[in-house]
């Protein structure tokens, strides 16, 4: 059974939604997360990060891989357009663009803004990077358009990716009303039953 | 055919890396990277980033997803384990970390060094991008061990993705002789002839 190192409002979240939408068997190991002031590595799970996952002989961080590799080895095709499909370039895209575009400005106005004591002395670069942060939601605003879900009617596990980035952005203050569209789809993947259960799990 | 917009010293290196290591044909649609002061996505591709790549019907951009595609579509397992083979978490892990653990600090020192001007106005925050960067390659010292790539005797594209990360922060002087395992293994990859070919064109 897969054991999760999870822990509330880290990207652990977006295993535990997808293990919850699967029906997955698993087993939650909960632990405080630590800010990273001097370690990224310091999390108490084998690897030192959140989230990391044990799955028999395998360990892993890393929430895309392990988004992925939960898809390749427990999804029946629910959750991911087949290899080779017309909606595959799609999937793939969305879901790394979810942490490696869209992620990390929302994380630099977190160090500055909650880990740091000083963000008053840096008040054009915590600016600079919301605006930069936003940047990512004005392009999913044209993306999204009139879909129901990134690859179109069919929710997939790109959008629990990007509905932890968004909910990340939204608290933030970066994600509002400048973003109709992103705002009623994030709207759309908190309706889903395993996204509360992930978001409320403590 | 793919056609792949390029620009020397982005990301797009990863994905002419990987076309030139296959042996896949190309064409290269050669564009001036803009500095993303303003907007992300300013670059004069399809989808405004920089890498993108057209196949057919596809437009996609994410250099993570684009090399997953591309291995998918054209691979005959030389590149990637195969889903389900016991390398095969290792590799989704790696091939996400490059990017989005190990890459975002490096992008904060790049972005508060390089595109602004004030640096000396906010020391303390370039030097803990710095120490926070520096944080993923004492992790990678420790994991690549004695291993020759990371998966082990075996090259992948997750080496690609990892060694255009540990070539920029080489270049940032964030990796140097405190990781003497880092150096030699990325010094094992700019042996390879794809990667002089890719690192190389202008």
């Amino acid at each position: 059974m897969i054991k999760l190192y999870f822990a509330p409002m880290t990207r652990s979240v977006r295993i535990l939604w997808l293990l919850e939408e699967m029906g997955v068997p698993y087993e939650l190991e909960r632990v405080d997360f630590l800010p990273p002031a001097k370690n990224f590595f310091a999390q108490q799970t084998p690897l030192g990060k959140l989230p990391t996952i044990e799955d028999g002989d395998v360990v892993m961080c890393e929430s895309g891989a392990i988004v992925e590799y939960i898809l390749e080895r427990y999804d029946d095709g629910r959750f991911a357009p087949p290899v080779g499909s017309p909606e595959r370039a799609a999937f793939l895209q969305w879901l790394h663009f979810a942490e490696s575009t869209a992620f990390p400005p929302l994380g630099i106005v977190v160090w500055l803004t909650l880990y740091r004591d000083d963000a008053d002395q840096h008040q054009t670069i915590v600016d600079e990077a919301r605006a930069r942060a936003s940047m990512s939601f004005a392009f999913l605003e044209r993306e999204i358009g009139e879909k129901t879900y990134l690859l179109g009617d069919d929710f997939s596990a790109a959008d629990i990716m990007f509905g932890f980035t968004l909910g990340a952005a939204r608290m933030l203050g970066i994600l509002d009303d400048r973003y109709p569209k992103t705002s009623a789809y994030l709207a759309r993947l908190e309706e889903r039953p395993a996204f509360q259960k992930a978001t409320s799990a403590k």
